[in-house]
């Protein structure tokens, strides 16, 4: 792995930074949720850079932005990587940003050498910008990827509705960003670079991260259905209160954490109360719920109990309660061959990589289930993830890029992926 | 009180039909909060009725509209009657619309009745519908009666913002109900025709109440801190999850409506979460929280409870908590005499009238502090209250207004309130 491109340390730099100015936040972070005005903005600059790149723009029916470099043939492997650009509300500008950007960056590193160098590139790829990878404005989470990967349909994602009832397809029209491209084919390989959420790599002192295995999630949107009435004159005993009912589920959820016999994160973070008004007895609070392990047997437990003090809340309250959707997510392993080509890489910029688990959801995996997927993290300082504070040291952006340069090369010259899935 | 005039019924249920557009929702209620469009057409709706009856219209600088008859000359006695106009989220028809429906029909019908006998009148009427008083898009409640008073500065409930930072006194500009009028002077009586909030007058098959007493309340705005993390690899020990702590507080608010050594009312009807996304570690949660007891004892230790708990909740979920507002009424007690008024009214009806108490709040409330004041219930169907079913039997509309018509008759023609406290 000699002689392999190296991308430009003050592109990098400044790539980031154009898009931190999309949705900025005067803390320095950014609020830029899924087909909100400030995404429209950041997918038109990421069009215009593929434009300029020679890179084919595609943008899909449900808004994932690829660009696509097909130098190779239509007969060669593609290699995607990416990321995405929307953020939770008040985010970091590194999160999802850093891997779109690293992407460009690393392709164009590349481009410049097999020009300069007169070279055939043995693969072909697309960078790609997925559609509402947080989960934030819309739910489920990784949206776009899943509708990519066949998980999901297109018209279940567009009918998705945000908290003030318009749909992932209205939001994605009003800033035109609702396309009718077809998207890339499979992909015969996946990479995504994306900061640590969490403190491992500055705990280790190390600068890449390769992860190997992701967590199993259960989301639930649980509902309790009480009574409206006056705070005032309404009798205690008669009273119906949904918010009530799910205090009492919100404290039992966190009590599971410290039960489970294994490793096992819980969460409601957010929570619909309807009218919610001061003076009125809740007649409807939701409350999205997490359950997070690396192991299975912990998260069927864990669901088990969940469902026993759902009941348990309801009937103490006097209120009624359902589970209105979910989503699953089994535990699963990253594929073990781009795990290998990557920890290669990085030790090629003498960075002896560190083996993580990711607890969060990330694009690759939904394209597990297409190809060889694979997510790298840099580290973050304090281990900050959706957070205005977010920030990764300027070394560790560009020692990410490098690494990500190197895998890529090392597959456009043909090694690396044996054999490719496609022809 | 024979030979008193008789409202008429059909212009009553009318005027009420009329009121129940402005904010209809689809279940037959309305949802016309503070100083929204409809809140707008409403308030012009009244206006217009006043000039098309002869009241001189005054809308003073906190949106509160009146409408004056000066027919006895400056230095007669005024006395007011009326209600408000706006109502809870998804709320009911009657609630105060009631009231001041009741208050133009009953000055029509004293009206009517002066003209045909060629009678000269004793004192001068103000209809009145006050700015907020539900307290439900701006807090506190009783708002503008509040601002009249003479309990709040313009200034400060000019201020008041609600859940999406907009001020009361941007929404009354943007609706043009920001009036520079001067109010009338302050009253020799308040009566405030209302329906029954709660089920008494039902249950003891009776038309007309007549309060003699309301609760206290102490309303607190009680926000924890804690800190901004992703629900996925935030390990359990570090995070600091303020929605988390808001629930213990929720669930010991009930629990001291049980244990007070008093009747108790408890509540935390509306919940404000930041950043309310799914997979984020909450950062702060608002309580708005209320205590209400007809005993002083009780509501002060409900208080000392309430903060113990609330420095209990937030040290189990490690977050930070404070009071960021409140707001006192303390236990008090309507007009003796315009009860006995009001009681004697009844009766000329055929309608013996029940005593009554209330726990919610009137502007009859603030209005104490500036005269006799007294507020006249009607039943509400299963009494029911800030519900789109809210439901009051025609009759009992009528019966209503017969009462209010008889009172405000008899201190038309000189009795009744002896001496008038300003001349």
């Amino acid at each position: 792995m000699t002689d392999t491109p190296r991308p430009e340390p003050e592109a990098i730099h400044a790539m980031m930074r154009d898009f931190a100015r999309f949705g900025a936040t005067p803390r320095g972070g950014v609020h830029r949720m899924t087909a909100t005005p400030a995404d429209g903005e950041a997918r038109r600059h990421l069009i215009a850079w593929l434009e300029s790149r020679g890179l084919r723009p595609l943008v899909d029916c449900v808004g994932n932005v690829f660009g696509l470099l097909e130098w190779a043939g239509p007969e060669a492997p593609l290699v995607m990587t990416g990321s995405h650009l929307d953020s939770q509300p008040y985010g970091g500008r590194y999160d999802g940003t850093y891997g779109v950007v690293a992407a460009c960056q690393a392709v164009a590193a590349i481009q410049d050498r097999v020009a300069a160098a007169g070279l055939t590139p043995a693969c072909n790829f697309a960078v790609v910008s997925w559609t509402n990878e947080e989960g934030a404005r819309f739910q489920p989470s990784l949206l776009g990827s899943g509708v990519y990967a066949g998980q999901f349909d297109a018209d279940f994602a567009l009918s998705r509705v945000d908290g003030e009832g318009v749909s992932l397809g209205e939001a994605l029209q009003a800033i035109g960003q609702l396309g009718d491209d077809p998207p890339p084919r499979f992909p015969d390989a996946y990479i995504e670079l994306h900061v640590e959420c969490g403190p491992c790599l500055e705990e280790a002192r190390r600068t890449i991260g390769v992860v190997r295995r992701h967590w199993g999630a259960v989301k639930f949107r649980v509902a309790f259905t009480g009574e409206q009435s006056h705070t005032g004159p309404t009798p205690m005993p008669l009273r119906r209160d949904a918010l009530l009912g799910a205090s009492y589920l919100i404290g039992r959820i966190r009590e599971l954490a410290d039960e489970a016999a294994a490793t096992l994160y819980t969460s409601v973070g957010r929570i619909e109360v309807s009218p919610n008004s001061p003076n009125i007895v809740p007649a409807r609070a939701a409350l999205f719920v997490e359950l997070r392990s690396p192991e299975p047997e912990a998260l069927a437990w864990a669901e088990a109990e969940l469902r026993a003090a759902m009941a348990a809340a309801a009937a103490r309250a006097r209120v009624e309660v359902a589970i209105e959707s979910e989503s699953r997510r089994p535990v699963g392993f990253f594929d073990p061959g781009l795990a290998a080509l990557a920890s290669r890489a990085s030790e090629a910029a003498g960075l002896p990589p560190l083996d993580l688990e990711t607890v969060g959801g990330h694009d690759a995996i939904s394209m597990l289930r297409l190809c060889p997927s694979l997510v790298v993290n840099v580290p973050s300082v304090e281990g900050l993830c959706h957070n205005e504070r977010e920030y990764t040291e300027p070394q560790d952006i560009e020692a990410g890029v490098v690494v990500l340069t190197t895998m890529l090369w090392e597959l456009c010259l043909g090694g690396g992926l044996a054999p490719p899935r496609a022809a």
